[in-house]
């Protein structure tokens, strides 16, 4: 896979930008930012937990599909608030029978991050949305220490346990 | 310092709640994940390099105010928005001689990641708020990795370079 060009466990992964653009194009002719998360998302064998505030970004949303679809199993937990407004992919995620749960709370639920393959924990400031890709300033650490894709695990499962199905 | 207990480097550092009270007490009789945050800012020594998205809580505004009164050099990158919103630290810590540059976009500086004496990172969803502090969930890593410490260093000087002082 992508994990020595990206430089992931000691060195990390940091996305200064999510899209890299020819000047008069507004299309992506490199690997972006993006490109190379969707790559990661992609990668995923047998397992994706996402723990994200807000989805929005439709090219995420697909590979989300796309897994559930190949057989990953695909667990999505996000901010009750957030599903609700305009645009958010997480209904659409549910009802082609992913499992999400939402944390039905006048606070958020404002992580963002993912594990892959109980494998690589993917995390940082970026929300899953369009906005968020095309002008942020945002990063996302790609990490494969087992220590720390532990404690993320755990996190992911009582935040599962506590929270509820829709 | 704190490093062993708090499982910095490799195990990294995860909160998963950012207070934790007894139950007929409105204060925290342990260290709680924001004290510990606060500590791991009291350790700077020589430099405290901030980039993140929106400051309101006051404790975290004071530890930074009394970093910068024993010489730390402390510099701040923040998001024009959020700035101007109520209850905003940022032009209290400019007020009082603090380097503060913004991103004076439409777009959001979105980080939350601080670099304490070039040596440890601090990284994760949360804004420095109250609201983050009281009920969000919410995760804030921290590791001594030299290699991500290094990246996310340059990526500070890039967006200091490139925003403007206030």
């Amino acid at each position: 896979m992508k994990q020595d060009c990206l430089g992931l466990g000691e060195e990390g992964l940091l996305h200064h930008c999510f899209t890299h653009r020819r000047n008069n194009c507004n299309y992506a002719h490199q690997a972006t930012s993006l490109s190379r998360m969707l790559d990661f998302l992609n990668s995923a064998q047998r397992s994706l937990d996402i723990c994200v505030f807000t989805i929005t970004c439709n090219e995420i949303a697909d590979v989300l599909l796309d897994a559930h679809k190949r057989g990953v199993q695909v667990r999505i937990i996000s901010d009750d608030d957030q599903m609700a407004s305009n645009g958010s992919d997480v209904a659409r995620l549910r009802k082609a029978g992913i499992a999400v749960k939402i944390d039905n709370s006048k606070y958020h639920m404002h992580n963002k991050f993912a594990i892959i393959d109980k494998r690589l924990l993917m995390n940082g400031s970026f929300n899953w949305t369009r906005q968020a890709v095309i002008g942020n300033n945002e990063n996302v650490v790609i990490l494969d220490t087992p220590q720390l894709v532990s404690m993320f695990g755990k996190y992911f499962e009582s935040l599962w346990k506590k929270f509820q199905s829709i």
